[in-house]
This record gives C-alpha cells, structure tokens and sequence, in this order.
C-alpha cells in the first residue's frame, strides 16, 4: 500500500487529470459494490490509460457512436466492463449515471460483460477472453479494406485506427496468437494493444503459468512493441502512445506495467480480480486516493470538464468527416452511394439476378463445388462480399477469380488467407462485420468448425452477419476418416440460437442457401457443403427458391397422403429420392422432405408445417449422416431416424456408405419396417 | 527439379540409409497412388529426418509398442500418415506391408490420419492440425509427473523422451501456441519438436499468410531453437538431435528447412499437398531419386537391414527395462504395485469409501462446491488423480489441498495451472492420459467448454478417461451475462459419441458421478456444475448410487400412476421438486426424473426405461435452463419442454430465473395446462 499511497501524493496534487482517474476508478469501484458482483481490480489497474487514451488519441464522437469512420475501442477484458461503462459515462455517451447505478441489474445497459448492440459505444461484446483482440485484427483489417475501396486522391474517407486494452488472459488464449499473427503479416499499422500487465491472473500471480516473453513474441510476429515502466504516469502513456498512433506500417503492442487493484488493500492480488472490495476495502481504497468516501457515484465537476474538450473534439471530427463526405459524394457519387447502401445495409440493386440455376443435366456437383460456382457469380455484383478460407480454399471452394488477394501493398483484395488459423478466422470475421460494411465469408471443414465455436457463438449473440462456409459435411468425405468427419457438429451448431445453419441437398438449394445468407442480416448463417458430387435434383429449379427460405418442403411426393414421410437434409435427400422411387415400385407411397433449414421451419406459420409434415402421418424416418439427436422433434412417437451414432472410419465415400448403411437399399428397408 | 536431382545425387551414392530413406519416401508414393487418395508431399520432404531420428534417437521396440518407458513419436501433421505407416511397417511393428497396401480402404490399419489405438505405435490421433504437439506437451508433462512419484535413488524407472514432428499449419494454430507457452514456463526440457519448414501450406507459399519467426517466438516462449538449413542433410540432422536430446532444461524446436514433394516434378508446390502425384508424376520421382519405377511398395533388404540395429537396440532397451523394474521391485515393492495397477487401469482398492455422502441437514451447496469436497476426499487416495483448471481455479474448485503445484522444480505437484488456455488444457489432457497412468481432469465454466471441443472430441475419438469439471452450468450463474451463459453447450456436449456428460441435481449426484468418471475408462467424463446453492436433496442419499449409474432415474412420486412425468437434470430437478410439491397440493400426481446422464440411460435395458418413463404417461414436462432440442425424445409426441431458446441475460441468478419463466409456479403451471 505504501506504493500506491505514494503514487497517488506524488500524482494527485489537485490535477483535474487525476480527478478523472479517481472519478473513473471510484464509478468501477462503487458499480461493483451497488451490484455485490463484478470486477473491481482491472479498473483500478487501467483507469490512467484508459483515461489518458479517451481524452487525447481515441478519435470518436459519443454523440454518434455509429460514425463511420471513428477510431475503435476494444475492451478485450470484458470482465473489466465497470472501466468501459465509467468512460461511456463520462465521455458523453448515452449512458446516464442511474445505469451504472444498475450494473449487472436486469435490463440494465450495464451488464455484466460488454455487449455491443446493447450498450451505445461498446464496439463488440468481449468477457470471453482472446474474442476482443482478435476481433480487433478484424477491425483494422476492415479498415484497410474500406480505404482501398473508397479513398481517393484527395478524399480519405475512411481513415482511423483500432485501439485494444487488453489482459495476461486475452494473451494467453490462442485465438489471440493466431490473429495476432496475421496482423503482423498483414502490417495492419493501424492496430494499437495496451497489454495491461498486471502480473496477476484469477489463479494468482502470472508466475504460475505465464512467464513468455510477451513481447518478444509480438515482435516475432512482425509487431512493434513499446513499454511503460509505470501505469500510472501519464506522460510515459503518452509517450508510448504517441509512438503507437505514429507507427503506421506495424501493429504496436504496449505492455504497461499496471496495478490491479491500485490504490485497494488487496492490491497486487488475486483477490482484488472478481469480486467486491466490500464496504471497509472500498473505503479504504478512496481514503488511500484521496477520494470521498460518500457519496457513492460521485463525480466531480473537475471529472466531467476533463473529457469536455475531448467531447468537443470528437464532436468536430466527425462534423469534418461529414462535410468530406458531402465533398466525395460531389467527386464520387457513385461511391458515396455505395458507402451509404451499404452501412444502411442494402445489397446492391439486382444482385440476386446473379445466382445461377442448376439443371440436372448439367450432371452431378458437389454443394461445395455448386458454392464455388454461386460465389463467383455473385461476387461481381457484391463488392462487400468479402472471405477466404483457414488454408483449405481449393477445398472450400471460396476463391473469388480475379478479385485479388488481401495483402499488404494490395488491400484491395478480397480473397483473405487466414492460414491455419480457424479460430481467428472466426474472430476476424466478427470484427470485420462490426464494419457494417462487409460481409465477410469463411471457410473450413465442417469438423473444424469446433475450432472456432466460440467465434461463431459471438457472432450469433451480437447478431453479425457472418457466413461460414463448412464443407466437407459427413462421413461420406471418405478418406480422410474419423478425425475430419463430422459426427455431431451439424446438431451442435443447430443449437446454437440465432444461428442460421443451411445444408443444402443440390446445386440450386446451394444458389438459394447463399441467397438467405445475403439477406440475412441478423445472425450469421452456416452452409453445409458436401465434398462428395450430388445429383441436380430434378425439383428444385422450381422448389428450391420457397423451399430453402422456408427451411424445409416436399421435394417429391406431395401429392395424395403418404404412408410414410422421409426427412432428411444435404446429401441424404438424394438418397431419400432413390429410396423413394423404389418404395414406389413396390406400391408405397412416401413423401420426401428436404429440411435445410429446421431454425427456419420452425419459424413457419403452424399451417405451412402441417402441409409439409401433416399430423396425420406418423411413420416417419429421418435420414442423418450424424447423430440423430434432435431429429425426434420432426419424426415424432411414430418414427425412426437413420443416423450415426459413432466416429467414421477412413474408406472411399461409398464403401463409408454401405458399411453405416446409408443406402438407398438400407432407407428402403427402414421404411418397410415402419410400415409393417 | 535441379536441385532435388543434385542433392540426391549428392547423397545417394549406394548409402543404406539413403535407401532406406528411399524406401520410405516411395512406400509413401505407392500408398496414396494406391489409395488414390493421400498427401505425399510431406514425408518425401520428411523422410530423412524421420528415419534418423528413429533408427538412431528414438528409444522404443517395436515388439512391444506398450513399453511405458519408451519414447513418444507424435506425428502431428497427421495428414503425413503414410510417413509413419512405413516407418512402423520398416521400423518392425506389426503392421505388413499388406496393410500399407490398403491404406485408407475400410477395416485396413492404415487409416487416412493416424489413429491411435487402431494402428500398433501410434501414439496420439492426430490430423485435425495442433492438437498432437499439444498432446506431446502433456506427454512431457506426463513423463515428469511420473518420474517424481515414482523415481527413487538409482532406480530411473520412468525416463524418456517425447518427440514430435510437425508442420507450418501446427505451429499456426492457437491450441499449439498456448500449449508451447505452458512447455517453455514448465521447462519440458525431454519435449522436442522438429518443425518441418517446407514452406508451403495448402494454399500456397506460407508467404501468403504466416511469415512470423518462429524460432524468434518459441524462444520468447522459454524454449531452445536450433535450425537444419538442409533437411536432407543426415550430418545437419544428427548434430541438431543430439543437441536437442542432451538439453533437458528446456524444450526444443528444430527448424529443419525441408522441400515438400522432394524429388518430384511438383516440389515445392501446394500441389503436391494433398493429392496422389499421379502414375506419370510418381514414375518420374522415382527416376528422379533413382529407384527403381517398379515393382510398387518394393523395399530392398538393404532398407530392413537399416532398421534392424535399431530394432535390436530397441529390444535391449525395453527388456533392460523390465530388468530394472525387477530390481524396483524387490526395493520399492509398493510403488511398484502401484504403477503396475495404474498400468493396468486398476484404481487403488477402497477408493469408493472415501466418497462422502451429504444430507439435506448440510444445508445447500452448490454441485461445484460439493465437486471440490469430493475431489479433496478421494484424491489422497487416486494419487494418479491430478488436474487444475484454466485459471478459474477458485471458480471451479478444483484445487487439491495440500497436494503441491506442479512446477519446474516441483513436478511431483498434482495441482496444474493451465492458464487462461483451455484449449491447451484439453490436449494436454489427452497426451497425459496417453500414459495410462495418469487420471487428469481440468476445470473452466462450461461456456469455455467450447474452446477446447476440438480436444474433447479426440479424447472420445480415442477413448480416454479425462474428465471436465464444467463449472457455472447455466444462465443462472447471473451476474456474468450472456457472454458467459450456456445455453447450447450441454446439447453440444451430449451430441459428442463417447463423451458421458453428467450434470448432477445435488451434491450426492456429484459424488456420484465422480465415481462414474473414475470408473469410466473408456472415454471422456464431462461433468456440468453448478455455480449457485442447490439443496442436498431427500432422496439422493439412497437414490443417486444407482440412479446416476444408471443416467436417470425417479427422484420424487414413484409410487402409483402420475398424471404428467417432470424430467430435468442439474439445478432444475430442484425447481421440478418444488412444483411437485405444489401440484400434490393442489391434487394433481406428478412424477420427477432426474436425467443426469442420457447416455446412461439410453443404455439401459427397455424394462429399466419404461420404469422411470412408463410409456403410459404421455404427459410429460422435461425442464432445461438451455436449449430445448434433443429433450422431445424424452418428453414425446404428448409432452412438452421448458428451456431457454435465446441467449441470456446479465443479472442476479434469481432474477434470470424469474425473467425466464424458472420457477416453481412456472413449472406448476406448464404441467397443469399439460394434464389440461
């Protein structure tokens, strides 16, 4: 405590900079304390960086979160959300002080962890740690992209940097490595990260596990890395980030040897990490500070005047960006249009006139292959439409022809290579859909979609319209075997809520699953392709464009009342087809049922569901090349699901099939049993 | 195509090992042009360094792959599976060339990536990239952990190396990041990691993306680099391996600068990856190393002969071994039991005793309270019982007191600190329970379950007996918010073959499914946690032995005919006891099951099922603060399921409870607008 005592005499001295400092640490403290929940020690830690970076380099407008072109703030540690909501305040956001009065209170703005959408200024929803900084690497990707498209000679209109405050465990978390990787290859000079090295995780002290050369290791990624000795002095944050904000060719990194817990009883400790200081401690901490200990919420006027000018600032940057931007919409109409279509998120006029149609004589294609051919066709008319692959694009299908790769000296590109890296893949998207003016895309194997699940939870909880492309979606991949098949991420990503999974059964149920997934502007959506070639079904050409939308339809025997219904979904419904033809040679009357989409059908007015599976007809057999699990809510008491209840194996695609029993010998005999 | 004809020119010269080294190489050809399916390209370029090493580091017999002392061999590139299928072929495991003949068909031993437990000598299962340098890091850590407990003066009984060969997408990924940065902090000093620097992803040149320094950044990471400049280059190799074997104070990566494709006309390109060079392009290796074109898989005598001494030397060594496990024997004979039990996956007799028992009198208790007080009862008397958590170890008490960290200089320690690194935790998971010796659990929130579900997926794939202690199990954990609230994340898990998730009511169920885990030899234990109090319920005392066992079983009204079944598992069998209650004062007979484990129940006999859900009973409730999918194969055509279809929200437990329809009169009157 000495230390902090110390710090603080030799700090405060009346200087409306430290008033602020305190007003920030003391808003945290006193949240906390009102909410008995929540993290006090980071902002106590953080608040001079956090302060000094607000007011003098962060480039933004609290009144207008939404402007286009300020700079980002990513609070990586999201548990330190009592910091950010105390800037927002202070700042001139519109977030009152009653709010921070219901920290972590039901419908309060101030929840637990930071959530963009929610709260105005929170840039993306962080407390997962690694999500923030990786989601940041997006950003300043996103950044780099917008200005090679639109900046003209004369016009930058889109011109800011990303700045990141982030912890040992944002560090730690290999997310962050991957993307933080990429950002040194892709020079992204432009991305700004504070490390808060406190030196202390919940565990203890970062002794325990975390001893790297932190640094070092940035600079092994191409990073340029700066230190500040002391937290708490402002002029060597000051210093450090004027170097940062200078350094334009490489991502700085920032270690800033900080307290948690400053100025508290349990300073430097573990204990100062989740939970309350408790009446005594928060006292303490403000005497120890020089702070009132009543009343709680305190802010003096001194505070306030100190982000005033900033507030000003903010407030004329953004009016200057609006008078360039009326100035580039003289100079270049048609950009300015396109820059305003699409952060009013409009797709371009017609572009769906691109999707082709698939006839089956064109002769069997794989959905991925069918992906490859709709995303070509699309992406002249969709300049947003932007992606790439985690190292498989030959396989995913997700190389746009001619358009470039994204590189440093070329950020024009719109082919991304995100290496083997589909975590950050996953995060990277996420910030560059933060955008509002990308679209980004993704690919990998379905399988590998476990690699980046935390990404693409985010994406679904912030409502980001992020499409991921998985292919090579069951076992019927073959060779490759047990380790690259997918046995329950179908289902596992089904579960996710607000995420749109499509797994289309042809070509032209590809055409319109990207269709949704343009529109779709709410949630991510997942396509599921398969590696293997399928048949152009001969319905869907009419069927397919309702059908998908609706996420599920009868394909094939729709007329009259069936004995028994067959439901399945991408490859399988080829094989639901064959089975079907049979069974009708041998005088049964069977529906097919292609469910893409089940999010989407359950979506459907009670009376569509009825005409596509009546109550009527309970001998029904699902058909999954996965766990069936799930499935009982569409087959009902009556029915029977084919599925995969175990790992794959390694074999060609069709010796695969016949050893599971995926034929249309096997779909045959299943559905004889249940009709008896 | 200069180059390659020159270097082997320049080496070739009638050498054995260059023949053998050879016959690798075109074994491998031969295997993907017969499966036309495969990657050749790395072990052409791998070859020699992998023949040195095992014909003259690599300490194993291949007569007895279980040795416990022998050295590991991780090949984590497992896309190189045709590599070590001829090295296991020549090095004498028993694996016959008929098997490499079938490489890739069904039921052969020589599957696309390699599976351990399938194919004699492999290790770990390795393909989905990272995970297997990952795995080796917990196979030193493994072979450290044991050496401290059962090494004694002059009796080095456990004392090997582990050896990995990985690829540019391993060291690209997150999990092999955080796994590295625990090895350097661990000082592994017996881990070391040949970093094949071929430079070339599927993609392309890693210029396209991964243009970091790695040594730089393995050095930042604590460990010791050394670099091949010529990977074909036997003296460059044998200098940097015994270099790398005689430092034991630090892990090491080697860079060795290889040449994907080496010899063919496609060297050095991505297009030699992932698919057979072709009958013409493989005729003209051949030519090009100067071996013969036919016969296929041909293996000159000279080529056994290269192995034959290091199969010899291997014998020695193993039954040396076993010699000096006798002499361990006669002067430790306990240890020796010990580890001979553990060998054999025989825990100690009378550990069950331990288990405690708690009564309703105990007062609530959260089920990760009660994990914590069974996990300290029964670890002194599992000391193969050893675990941590990724830095929330308070969260997820997960501590053993008084057990000591393991640390550099104290690797006897049983408590891990994995850091903020779950992924990591996962693998390194994997590769201790790969000794057969070890029983390690590790903790995070069950949110976090979704950064390590590649690593969980693999430890089902492969059967080992981990288990994860998944702590802060629903949204009513409160406070933290939607960031850290599962809602899909059990779904996910039960969706994983072979995985046995228990989400216990009460903290008598805990224990219980302790037991199971420990008994669960074949695969993964997930145990789902509460964070919030939860009564120690009436019935468990007697009920939860067989009842957890069992997966499910009647918790409450088993006697006479109930008007509507209540299913729930975890915090929710509480609130399904609670309106049974009041619906038996209001007159209505219900009965409550708690489901911890589908998969259990769905194991049991059909009589066992329609005892605990007599198919009579169609009105049925199934309760779940998560998503509601799966659960109508339980409730049926006639019941109905109260779950959480969005993500959550940031408040006290109670609250979220009360704002998501979680409360007894919310489920008493679900069940009275069921029975109607």
């Amino acid at each position: 405590m000495t230390e902090a005592k110390t710090a603080h005499a030799g700090t405060a001295a009346g200087s409306r900079d430290q008033v602020a400092i305190n007003a920030i640490r003391f808003l945290a403290v006193d949240m906390v304390e009102a909410a008995r929940s929540g993290h006090p020690g980071a902002p106590l830690g953080q608040a001079p960086l956090a302060y000094w970076l607000w007011t003098r380099y962060l480039r933004h407008d609290p009144r207008d979160p939404a402007w286009p072109n300020r700079d980002r703030f990513v609070l990586s540690c999201g548990h330190a959300s009592a910091l950010i909501y105390a800037l927002l305040h202070l700042a001139g956001y519109d977030l009152p002080l009653e709010e921070l009065k219901r920290f972590r209170q039901l419908g309060s703005k101030t929840p637990g962890h930071p959530e963009h959408g929610h709260t105005p200024g929170v840039e993306t929803t962080t407390g997962p740690l690694g999500q923030g900084i990786a989601n940041a690497v997006g950003m300043a990707m996103a950044e780099r992209m917008l200005a090679a498209h639109f900046n003209r000679p004369g016009h930058r209109i889109i011109d800011h940097r990303t700045w990141v405050l982030a912890s040992d465990g944002d560090l730690m978390e290999g997310v962050a490595s991957e993307a933080c990787s990429l950002a040194g290859h892709l020079r992204l000079g432009r991305l700004n990260v504070f490390y808060d090295a406190n030196q202390i995780s919940i565990d203890g002290s970062t002794d325990l596990t975390f001893t790297e050369d932190v640094a070092a290791r940035y600079r092994a990624y191409g990073w340029h890395t700066l230190a500040v000795g002391d937290g708490n002095d402002l002029e060597q944050l000051d210093a450090a980030m004027r170097r940062a904000h200078d350094e334009v060719d490489r991502p700085t990194l920032v270690l800033v040897r900080t307290h948690i817990g400053y100025g508290s009883p349990r300073q430097d400790t573990a204990k100062v990490h989740g939970e309350p200081l408790g009446p005594e401690d928060a006292a303490r901490t403000k005497e120890n500070l020089g702070w009132p200990v009543e009343p709680p919420f305190y802010v003096p006027d001194e505070a306030r005047q100190a982000f005033a000018e900033a507030l000003a600032r903010g407030g004329e940057a953004s009016a200057g960006w609006r008078a360039a931007l009326e100035r580039y919409r003289d100079a270049h109409p048609s950009l300015a249009a396109e820059l305003e279509a699409r952060l009013a998120g409009r797709l371009p006029a017609g572009w769906e006139e691109k999707l082709p149609r698939f006839a089956p004589a064109d002769g069997p294609l794989a959905t991925r292959a069918a992906s490859g051919k709709v995303l070509n066709a699309i992406a002249p008319a969709l300049p947003e439409l932007i992606g790439g692959s985690a190292d498989l694009a030959g396989s995913n299908k997700t190389m746009i022809a001619g358009a470039g790769d994204f590189q440093p000296g070329n950020y024009g590109g719109r082919n991304l290579y995100f290496g083997v890296r589909e975590h950050a893949m996953g995060a990277v998207m996420n910030g560059m859909a933060l955008s509002r003016m990308l679209r980004p895309y993704g690919g990998t194997f379905l399988i590998f979609s476990d690699y980046m699940r935390p990404a693409i939870r985010l994406a679904a909880l912030m409502g980001l319209p992020v499409i991921y492309v998985l292919t090579h979606d069951s076992i019927f991949l073959g060779e490759d075997g047990p380790t690259h098949q997918p046995i329950s991420q179908l289902l596992a990503l089904r579960a996710i809520p607000n995420l749109t999974l499509f797994r289309p059964a042809d070509a032209n149920e590809t055409a319109e699953a990207w269709r949704q997934a343009l529109e779709n502007r709410d949630g991510p959506t997942a396509l599921a392709l398969s590696r293997q070639k399928l048949p152009v079904l001969e319905a869907t050409a009419d069927l397919a464009r309702d059908g998908v939308a609706r996420g599920a339809y009868v394909i094939a025997g729709g007329d009259g009342e069936p004995q028994a219904l067959l439901l399945a979904s991408g490859s399988e419904v080829a094989l639901a087809l064959d089975a079907h033809a049979e069974l009708a040679r041998q005088g049964i009357r069977t529906r097919v049922v292609s469910m893409p989409c089940w999010r989407r059908f359950d979506a459907q007015e009670a009376s569509y569901r009825e005409s596509v599976l009546p109550a009527g007809v309970s001998k029904r057999l699902a058909i999954e090349a996965g766990v069936g699990l799930g499935w009982h809510k569409y087959v009902g008491d009556g029915g029977a699901i084919l599925s995969q209840e175990t790992f794959g194996v390694s074999a060609p695609g069709a010796d695969v099939a016949r050893h599971f029993g995926f034929t249309a010998a096997d779909v045959t005999r299943r559905v004889l049993e249940l009709v008896g």
